[in-house]
Parts: C-alpha cells; structure tokens; sequence
C-alpha cells in the first residue's frame, strides 16, 4: 500500500464564539454543512490551540506552526514570509522588508498619499533600483501586488532589528528607520537602508513614468515606504523535514510566501483571490488535478477570518457554506488524509484573532473514526483527537501517513 | 492503611487502527475481552502517547520512558539496555556492546554464518576472552542466549559514537568499527575495539571447542559481530526513585534488560518466552506469588507487536483474548493498584510501530471510576484520564498509590 497524500485545508479564522443573533451559535454551528459534517462523521475530530492555551496567533506565526516549525526558531517577522511569496529565494542572513511604493509632496516633505494612487504595477519603476550595490551590501528590489514591492539587502553584517520608514498614516513626513538596539549591525543596516531610500527617491522622481503620471494628474510613485524588517534565517524545507513534495494554493500573498517560504510549489490558480468573491471550486480542483504531482497540498481560504473581522458574522456562516458545497471535490479523492482545521479563531464579536481552540478533522485510511457526527467547534471538543495543539498536528498527519521515523530501537 | 502495590502491565504493541477486515474495529475492540472490559469499568481510563504526539517509539525508549525516565538524559543506545539484561552490572563511562559469534571464513574473508549455525551456548567459548586488557581498557565479555554474548569496554577516555563491526547481513566482509565524530575518545576506542576484534579471532579460532564443532562439520564460532555501542551514563535505581522496591517479569531479553537497567529484580519464570507460545497464566502468577516481596511489578507481554509486525491482525486479537483469559489472576488481587497499557501501538496494517495513542486504565483503591465500559482505543478516549504522555504516567502511578513527594508548602 502506497502512503496515503495528504490534503491540508486551512479555513482562515475558522473558529468563533457562539452569538445571540445566531441563536447561541457559532457561525460554523450556524452554517449548514452537511458535507463537513459526513467528513466529520467519517473522521476522528478535536480541537486544536495553535500556540497553546490562550494564545492569539498572528497568520504567519499560526501557519509556521502549523506546518511544524517552532516559531522561536523559524520566524523573525513577516518581511521575509511576504518577500518569500514574491517568488524571491532569500538566503541566509538577507534582512527582507515590505513595502509600498508612497508620493511625498516636495514641497511639504509629507508622505501625501501612502499608495500613490493605487497604482496597480510598480515593475517598471522599480527595475533600475533593483541591484544597487551601497557600501557592500546588494538590494534587491522585486514588484508586489499593485503599489506593493519587496526590498531585500543582501551582505554581511546586518540587522533586522530596526524601525519602519514607513509612517503607516498619510500626510506626515516619512521616518528614516532607526536602529532598535545599540549593536554595530543595526546602526550599519540603518545607515546604509536610508542611503538607499534617498538613492531610490531620486531615482523614482527622476523616472519616466512617474512623468507620465504627473502629467495625467496621478500622484506619483516617488518614495519607497518600507517596513516590516525580518531577518531570515535558512528553513529547512518542507520537503527535506517531512519527505512529502508539496505545494500551496492560495489567493492571499501572505499564504504564499508562507508556501515559498518552506520550499512549497506555489500552484497559480485563476479566480484565487484571498477575498470573499473568490472561486473556492478553482481551488479544490486545482487541488485534485495536482494530486498526482505531490505528497501534501495546502489550500488557504481567507475570507472567514476577513468576514469575522469585519463583525460580518453571517457573511461568515454564508462563506463557510459556500466552502462546504465545493468540499466534495476533495471528500471523493481516494487514499487521501484530509485534514480541515483553521490557524486560529476570528470571533466575530471581536472582531480580531482569538485564542479559543479550533475545530480540526483527519480523515482518511486507517483513522480512529469517533462519534462525532458534526463539524463545529462544540461537536469537535468530543473527538477522539481530544484537545491538540498546533505544533502536534504535522506530527500527527506524519505519523498517520506511515511516514514518521523511529526513536530509539 | 497500607500503600496499594502496583502492577503494571505493558503489552507491547497494544494499540492498532481500524481494519476493515474486522469490520472497522481494531483488534483489541474486535477482540472478545470481558474481563479487561471489567477493570476498564471499574478503572479510569485514558489514551496514552509514550513520547507524545506524532512520535514513534522504539521498545527501549517507550518502555525507559513508561518507568519515568527521561530518555534525553538517561539513554544512549540499546547496547547498554540489552547488557543491562544479561545480569552484568554496568558503571558509569562503560562503553556496552551487543555481539553475535559469527562464522569467519579465513579463506574468503567473508562472514558465512552471522549466527554460527546458531549455536546455543558460547559461554565455553568466550570464558578465556572475559578480563582481557588492552592499551589499559578491561574487556568483560558474557554470554547471551544462543549466539549472543555481551561486550563491555571499561576504562578511561571511551566513546559510543561508533559503527558497527557487524555487517548485518552474511556473505559480506566484516567491518571494523569507525568512528562516528573526531574525537580523540572515539578514534581510541575504535582502535582499542579492533585489537580487541582480531584478538578475539585469534582466541577463538584456536579453540578446542571450534576444533571440535570443525570436525563435526559444524560452522565455527571464530568471529565477534558486535553493534548497537552505547555509553553507560548512571541510572537512578527505580526502587531509589520512587520508594518502591520493583521486579521485572519478561521473557524476551530487551525488557530483562530495562528492568536490570533500572534496577529490578529479574525474576526467571519457566514458560515465559517473550513469544506467542509463552505462558501469560505463569507470568501472572509469578507477580501474584511475588506480591508480599514487591512494591511494583513490572509485567511484559511482547507477542501482540510481533503479530502485528508480520500483519497478523486475527492472531493479535486472539492473543489479546489469552491475556483477557487470563487477567483473573490480577484483578482479583485486593489492594492493588492495576495498570494496563501498551508501550506503543502497532498498526497491522502497517506491519511497525506508529504514534497513535494507546489505551491506558488505571484500576484499583481510590481511582476516579469513570463511564468507559470497555477496554478500547475508541472508548478509553472518553475515560475520566484524557490524553496523558508516556512521561506522565508513572508520576501518576505514584500519586495515586500515595507515595508522591509533596512541592512546596
């Protein structure tokens, strides 16, 4: 018998708190899903802490951990997660940081609009930034997302550990970063960012496009407003940890660069937005057709987290359908462990990340099938999985697959 | 009132997934097994992960593990356990080693018989080989059953991190031991070990006794296969541990060993085999015999996990309703705190150890009966217990029988 693949499902925010309006329930108790609940009857099921009790987890660090990387060890803020999934290889020692291509007025020295306008591609503004070389150290400079790019600096002797050049609000001055800490690094990492600050200001205002802008009235795209400074420290791929070739499907950048990040294939899928209108079916069938292809696929859906931050908690219960009626697409895979969870509570009423558990279901070959009949986060708390923590749950998906190594003799 | 005394019984490999074939039971729950189903009643019960979750134990670790002892801090290789288990008493810094006595063919240089034609008693053989000295190491050689002896290098300045002289397979040279790392420890204890080899051969290939099974057109016993080095590192006795003077009842080698290992009386009972034709009814009455001289009684029971390794499910469950047959004899002792659980679970259909959890109860004065009726993976995950890890277990053993050391104040 050939090990089974592994189909990882990461519904965003999945988890929350039971509501008056919903009659005491949940949105997920509230949505009617009869398919993950056949999923849940066909499974073993329990709840799942992703940092432990009472811990709130940001997206990245909750992902890290998913995937079984300790974040003590793995995980130096979003920078080099996000810079991952701009299809960048970053290498061990590279500070990355985010950032958005901002208008700062002259005259005023204010940053006057933080996304110039939106502008939907910066690749041609930025392509002769990208290479500079300033007293040894190489920045690297890729497009994002609309006004979005990448930063990387690249040589020895830097630091992560400094302040944003980005003032987060409009109509203020941008800030030059400083260094958070008295180490030589840091000092050097923030003299040498904000020579190439200047550097690219120029070199930005300078530009032709930004000319054609101003002409046509745009604001243009003159100031490089970064943030986010990570450092990163080599990852062992998921791959190597888990001998599983794997890969990601992902509207949301963040979730990509988490895929790209441990060495995942990213898989392009067309209608994979991130957003509530995106094509769920598109990337349940992505999955299956990659099937062939890999050992493990994640699939991140975000708009339950997004919807519940919103205090949206119907759109929420209506999402959660939408995801149920296309989750055939997988259920009918065979020699498949599925396994459904999500990175953390998003309790509508809070409108923000929540430590209470998540529901979380294994299903496939050889699974100790329990009583549970329904999919939620009351129903789960009797699985036989019992209460599980983040870190535990690849283990767990490891070992069920056949795949785990021997302790001892 | 007197402390309960205790008796555990750990049978290996207990735990299995569900096979379709038993109609998407395990082989315990498919197992008939009434009087477990008893204790399990009047029991509380639980599922137990011997190195936590997703982690795959060997028999060594699980059961050093199941006793209360931190495998990080007190185990370096089977070598030390399986000597341990021979009766030799190991000091700190003794480098122990498992041996067969193979056969050398001069001629060739290849080793022909790893096991001598299974030859069933080398003590004549390597009496003359046990106290000799090289470069100021003392070699203590000691039989083992058939072709086994036990190899202790005690001296100064020893390293375990070494191969195996051993090539595990026949018709193939024999290796010399290398070192592992560039330590000068482990560079001189390979070449202490060498001389030591080609002494041996030397001892043995003028043997009368090899003259003789030459003659009788027997393979000769002239070659040390030794492997599994490990570094004895000082053992805390269980008795000093926990105030409870203890014995082991086992019939195969390893599990003598980790109670000699620990400290435990070994006791010899006829009939006991460590294989499906051992006496579970003679082992049980040895403990019931033994009672007025112990505090703990350690019984293993190995067969269920060597059915399982040759994926036989049906022989597993039968076994398992032998021991059920014969469990009387423990339960129907007064003022005994029972506990039964398994060293690791063994899933048939994957013919090797996993992680799934196994089934644990505890059964005796004071306990918090809980409402599991019977003795199963799927039902002991609703006991009163939850999910313990193996390290917790006998901290528990401890408390309940009322020995355990108060914290504070």
């Amino acid at each position: 018998m050939d090990n089974p693949k592994v189909i990882f499902l990461i519904i965003d925010g999945l988890g929350d708190r039971p509501l008056s309006e919903l009659g005491d329930l949940t949105p997920l108790e509230y949505a009617k899903t009869p398919n993950l609940d056949v999923i849940a009857t066909e499974g073993i099921n329990g709840l799942m802490t992703t940092l432990g009790r009472g811990k709130v987890p940001g997206s990245d660090v909750a992902h890290l951990t998913l995937f079984g990387y300790d974040i003590e060890k793995y995980y130096s803020g979003r920078g080099p997660i996000e810079i991952a999934g701009l299809g960048i290889k970053l290498q061990h020692g590279d500070v990355a940081l985010r950032s958005n291509l901002g208008t700062l007025d002259t005259n005023s020295n204010l940053i006057v609009d933080r996304r110039a306008g939106r502008i939907n591609d910066v690749s041609g503004l930025i392509k002769d930034l990208d290479g500079i070389e300033i007293d040894g150290v190489k920045f690297i400079v890729k497009p994002g997302t609309g006004h979005r790019a990448g930063v990387i600096m690249r040589g020895d002797g830097l630091s992560a550990n400094i302040t944003d050049a980005d003032p987060h609000i409009d109509n203020v001055a941008p800030a030059m970063p400083k260094a958070k800490d008295d180490t030589k690094e840091a000092q050097r990492t923030v003299v040498i960012l904000s020579k190439f600050i200047e550097t690219a200001h120029k070199m930005l205002s300078d530009s032709d496009i930004n000319r054609t802008r101003a002409k046509a009235g745009l604001p243009i795209a003159n100031y490089l407003l970064v943030r986010g400074a990570g450092f990163y420290k080599s990852v062992p791929s998921f791959e190597s940890r888990y001998s599983m070739r794997a890969c990601a499907i992902a509207g949301a950048g963040l979730y990509k660069g988490v895929g790209s990040y441990l060495g995942m294939d990213i898989l392009d899928v067309p209608g994979a937005t991130g957003l509530p209108n995106t094509s769920i079916e598109a990337k349940f069938n992505a999955a299956k057709d990659s099937l062939p292809n890999y050992d493990f696929i994640f699939i991140h859906v975000k708009a339950p987290d997004s919807l519940a931050e919103d205090g949206n908690y119907m759109g929420k219960a209506n999402f959660i359908e939408r995801i149920d009626n296309a989750i055939k697409i997988l259920f009918e895979l065979k020699d498949v462990l599925l396994v459904i969870t999500g990175d953390h509570s998003t309790p509508s009423a809070l409108k923000k990340h929540s430590a209470d558990p998540v529901p979380i279901v294994f299903r496939g070959p050889g699974v100790r099938k329990d009583n549970v009949t329904s999919f939620g986060e009351r129903a789960c708390a009797h699985g036989g999985q019992g209460y599980i923590s983040g870190i535990d749950v690849m283990p767990e998906v490891v070992n069920l697959v056949g795949l785990a190594k021997l302790i001892g003799a």
